[in-house]
């Protein structure tokens, strides 16, 4: 069975997800390369995490996640093969990976590039397909601790939780760590919840479309997540909230 | 051999074209996803339905055409598979199908979202891929009536044809539902037409760049419709006419 | 094995892409159809011959590259077939095939499109979708000399190497035909550059992130090209140089 590469880049609209392809496809002509997104954030790797964790398992076994938000090639940061029990992500060891759940190893990719610019092509893409067609991870490089992880977890303390902003999307919708089991709370309730240094009361709601014009509301995202939002706003902008504000919520 | 699944979705740079696609290969490994376009503009259903009449039939039989420009997700609007002498389509049935031809059979979804705002990996997908996989289309919903149109037909009375406003493309390009054959004019000849409250003498031409600067034509797209041009600029804003817009030419 | 036909367009936000690719599905239901990019900028041919000559060799024997940047559409311009000792090349011959290296021979396509404006659809993608299946190159139009070159070669004289700008990317970079080999000189070093009539000293550096905010410096693309930016900012706009303009560089 061809084996599934995915790929999610800040890549935009360049010249180097062609290359990547490409190299992925002459060294494993039988791998099915999917596109996820190529339009994240410039080193959004906060964005990068969440989205990541948002398809991620949805894929077969065995499908190789290819992540290329790199603020810091040429630098010291580290390249890994990152297992869990079902599939492999390959990428910069910046963060990318925070929210990966059932890693079971982490493997440091020992390779040099040919350019300082780009891994994409030089190191991960190379690493990925070898991956695909067969290679043995455990081989590929030396054993490391863990990855980096740049988002903290949720604190339930009495009937306070404590999380933070994973990241706002591209309508300005805040997406914040809590997960809706920890809230405990039916459609309609109100929430406080303490952001930017602010109180706020919040009804909770099914969808955006519950909001009035720029009221703001929150609702539980498709993946499980507590989101602040303003229908037909941007609720980034209202908060003032930057990627990784505390956020406290009383349950 | 492996059957296709194309997706046209208004979802931009988000993390659900992803989780779709894992979906996807997940229940069909051997489907073909093919990506048309996912920059739909949110909520535009006329513009998605005419982005589908302008590539579906192109296609091999077979395909399985998955469209998610959803505004009412999480309401009562219904599921559909669409079944055509050659193709399916499977989406929400709020329009999108609205210039799909040959239709034979419709039949309505029955299944259950587990989220309230993301049923395109939660139903459209699955469905999509089981269908792609070999499930008989009649035996997974209730056979319904139609799907909903929301673009109406053309008239023609005397030397009039009364048309109407499909949608407009990303130049503003006005894009109607007037055939090419209906109007039964040469290359060169002045057209009257009557839209936005307003009279237009313009010129049929064979490409937007047969118009001057700022002058309004009207031309035959790729697929045989008339649209409205101005060369260089926005003849969506010129005429202010909106989707839906009635559109008279005079033959 | 499956042949692979790359895609690169100014398509953006349209129709086009998915007829397409309906077309090569239809014409060679084997074919691995890879997206580069459709969001080059409207008619920007330079661009476009520059993204290709960055992936395409990257891609394995046999593949077939279809770029479709065509402002000449309908016009006389030749579509043609570029046949080089690994891969094929197809699309209208106005220059986006530039920077192809080792030519062997170009056909030109005899063919006549169905629509005036949608060569992609109507000859492009049926020529390439036979030759992914295996038609014979030699047999498919009429043996013509060259393709049109519009990017000027490098030409070094004493201490003096004169090139031309390719083209700016999405930051503002700007791309220029000098390669690294050329320029002979150390990371660190101060390079005299003439460019849109003015003379600038410049830092060669080994990445963007070297350079202080707003200061500008020239350093070595991914592809080996020299290229001048500002960090975070745009050297095109500083420069107020368009594509094609002369660079003069003291070795």
């Amino acid at each position: 069975m061809p084996m599934i590469i995915t790929l999610t880049t800040d890549f935009g609209n360049s010249e180097y997800v062609g290359a990547m392809k490409g190299v992925i496809y002459s060294l494993c002509p039988d791998a099915k390369v999917v596109d996820i997104t190529h339009e994240i954030r410039k080193y959004d790797i906060r964005r990068a995490a969440y989205i990541l964790s948002s398809f991620a398992e949805e894929f077969p076994p065995g499908t190789v996640h290819c992540v290329v938000v790199d603020p810091g090639v040429g630098t010291k940061r580290k390249g890994v093969i990152v297992k869990t029990s079902r599939q492999v992500y390959v990428g910069p060891d910046n963060g990318v990976f925070s929210l990966v759940k059932g890693i079971e190893k982490v493997f440091e990719i020992p390779r040099k590039a040919k350019s300082k610019t780009f891994h994409g092509r030089d190191i991960f893409a190379p690493v990925a397909a070898e991956i695909a067609c067969g290679s043995n991870v455990e081989e590929m490089g030396k054993e490391v601790k863990g990855v980096r992880r740049i988002i903290g977890d949720v604190k339930v303390k009495g009937n306070k939780i404590t999380g933070e902003v994973i990241c706002t999307d591209s309508f300005g919708n805040v997406i914040t760590n809590i997960k809706s089991e920890m809230l405990d709370k039916e459609y309609g309730a109100l929430i406080k919840i303490k952001v930017g240094g602010r109180e706020y009361e919040m009804q909770l709601v099914e969808s955006y479309g519950f909001a009035g014009g720029n009221e703001m509301i929150c609702t539980i995202g498709s993946q499980g997540y507590m989101e602040i939002a303003v229908n037909m706003g941007d609720a980034g902008k209202n908060l003032s909230v930057d990627r990784g504000e505390k956020v406290e919520v009383e349950r």
